[in-house]
């Protein structure tokens, strides 16, 4: 949690408390979502208007999948196998709507997927188990080249790596903000649209917070001329509060120096546990190669979950993701090299003496 | 904002700042979009698992409108043209992505409306502009009969009027928590299910939260067995912490008492202003029958607007709602009777003294 989230939320209860509704104006909270989510585009290398803050990742991701199928009539919708689970979901259930097949390719393959007949092509960027990531720019390329639209989810792309959308002239993205960005638990998600397409796309979920004039109360829908179009119901302004306050201190942050820390934390968690663990049947699933990794290094375990449950209980916090994945998530901003060394200790205490086979690690419970 | 909103944040924010993910499970809060969805569902008259919490009451219309479109296929999409602006917005694109037409009557002529031909209803329980109050159960019967499915938007009903959905045989209903919920502002929105319907409805827009197993992390999405299958992404813990303090509250209160408290505050605001103000344009635009009244008191006047900015200068916080109407929200938990009187020489005082035209009254800024 960032320091500063504190005080924010304690100055948004005040405004709730003594402001009352017109805080809406006076505390800027009707234009969270435009004015966060400019924020958020600066992380992400978009102009202002391009990203607006609101709902879900998966929400989002509806919307701009359906605004992509309708862009591009009739062909299919392409995503990779290994895509997370709610957007797979998602993609599933709009191209239904749409009435066009939905095309699953292994994510290694999805480049030579890309072909005519394809009218959209979803993917997560940095995948959400191995941390293995795409080629944002060439996809996009090959996307434009074949006719089609690319719609990404950067869920562990931002805070992680150095983004720059417009420079890869990236058509629509999606992303959560409570992961590498800090923003807070179920903060709210983000949705990019390049402002190339600002005219022609539609929300399928038009609500008024998308509205050209949403105060003046119109019976009919007028959408607004930019990303803001994509917004629909009212902000969660505490949870907003506390975003932000994460974000202004990114705007402090360079990305490239966060990269590239990532990059020494990586390796030598990597380089340790080979060191040490050889034999106990951990194998690394992230990528060898630095260029194509985020910031996690994952590992594959027969018994995974029990690994992360004991290692949690001596303060190294990672995830579990079925079937055999142990993931660790490194956040340059507060985890240390020395973190890595520990870190590498206590995997190998808990192998060698086998605490992961503990009953109490053994009740499946999951986390977002 | 109820005094433990404050205490709540503070826990919640120590269960990010120290709890970590572990929060996930350890403080319920992936649990949260049921755990307080039954509890709203205790204030509306419905069983467990029939109310989950989350996302906005735009996208959750957009779910239930979809949902019952789906299972009466073919049929019209009946509204009244008077509902709130982004219900008609929804509503419009969800007749669009269904192929059925949208029909729109006038808000007394609802009932006549529901005929052969017509497969669900939608429209706004208590009206936000006049406080005019539907029969609820009237009509959900009268959709019934004529083979149809009533989906009630009950954002102005909630907290401010007696509701008993499984008693009325309500089919599926939504609502915001920020209005007289006190829930926070922009505080997450629920959706109910008759859980008769609950095998039978898909959600448009399938996520993890929604899926029967999240955490298995599957490929397929199967749906939850009960009113969880509403649920789509990751809900915003901030938001709903503060939320979940205000329906803790209101767990302990008589709902009974609170209505009759409200329908005396309502009398005695418009017997004082009627009393004080006549002769200043000022037109009562709330029904005079308090049976048919929800929890406010709206008036007409030719400059609302200004109207509403002079009266917030002195205290007497009200909404106006485009094009000529001043509302005046009566929560009985913490508004007075002596708030009546008040409020009714302020109004006096600013239509005497015609205050309401000032310039600095003039600029148009809107609240939700």
């Amino acid at each position: 949690m960032p320091r500063q989230a504190r005080n924010r939320l304690s100055e948004a209860m005040g405004q709730w408390a003594h402001g009352l509704i017109a805080s809406w104006n006076d505390a800027g909270w009707a234009e969270a979502p435009v004015r966060v989510g400019d924020k958020i585009g600066r992380l992400l290398g978009a102009q202002p208007s391009e990203v607006v803050l609101g709902d879900t990742t998966s929400v989002n991701l509806y919307k701009a999948l359906s605004a992509a199928l309708s862009l591009r009539r009739g062909g299919a919708l392409l995503t990779d196998e290994q895509n997370f689970p709610t957007d797979l979901y998602i993609a599933e259930a709009v191209a239904k709507k749409h009435g066009v097949p939905l095309r699953r390719v292994s994510r290694h393959l999805l480049g030579e997927g890309i072909q005519q007949g394809v009218a959209v092509v979803t993917a997560t960027h940095v995948d959400y188990r191995t941390g293995h990531m795409l080629d944002l720019r060439d996809l996009t390329k090959a996307a434009h080249d074949a006719g089609a639209l690319f719609v990404w989810d950067l869920c562990h792309s931002a805070g992680a790596v150095p983004l720059d959308l417009n420079d890869a002239e990236v058509d629509l993205a999606v992303g959560c903000t409570y992961k590498f960005l800090n923003g807070g638990p179920g903060s709210p998600a983000y949705i990019f649209t390049a402002r190339r397409l600002h005219r022609d796309v539609t929300n399928p979920i038009p609500g008024w917070f998308g509205h050209d004039h949403p105060f003046d109360f119109d019976s009919g829908y007028s959408p607004a001329a930019d990303g803001r179009r994509f917004l629909t119901g009212t902000p969660a302004i505490l949870s907003v509060a506390a975003l932000e306050a994460a974000i202004d201190l990114w705007l402090t942050i360079d990305i490239a120096q966060v990269r590239s820390k990532s990059l020494v934390l990586a390796d030598l968690l990597i380089d340790q546990v080979r060191r040490q663990c050889e034999g106990f049947g951990l194998e690394l699933a992230s990528p060898e190669e630095p260029a194509i990794r985020g910031s996690q290094v994952s590992f594959k375990h027969p018994n995974a979950y029990g690994l992360v449950r004991a290692l949690a209980e001596v303060g190294v916090v990672g995830d579990h993701r079925p079937p055999d994945i142990a993931r660790f998530g490194l956040t340059p901003l507060y985890t240390r090299y020395v973190d890595m060394w520990d870190a590498a200790e206590k995997l190998t205490d808990v192998l060698k003496r086998r605490t992961y086979l503990e009953p109490r690690f053994g009740v499946r419970v999951g986390v977002p």
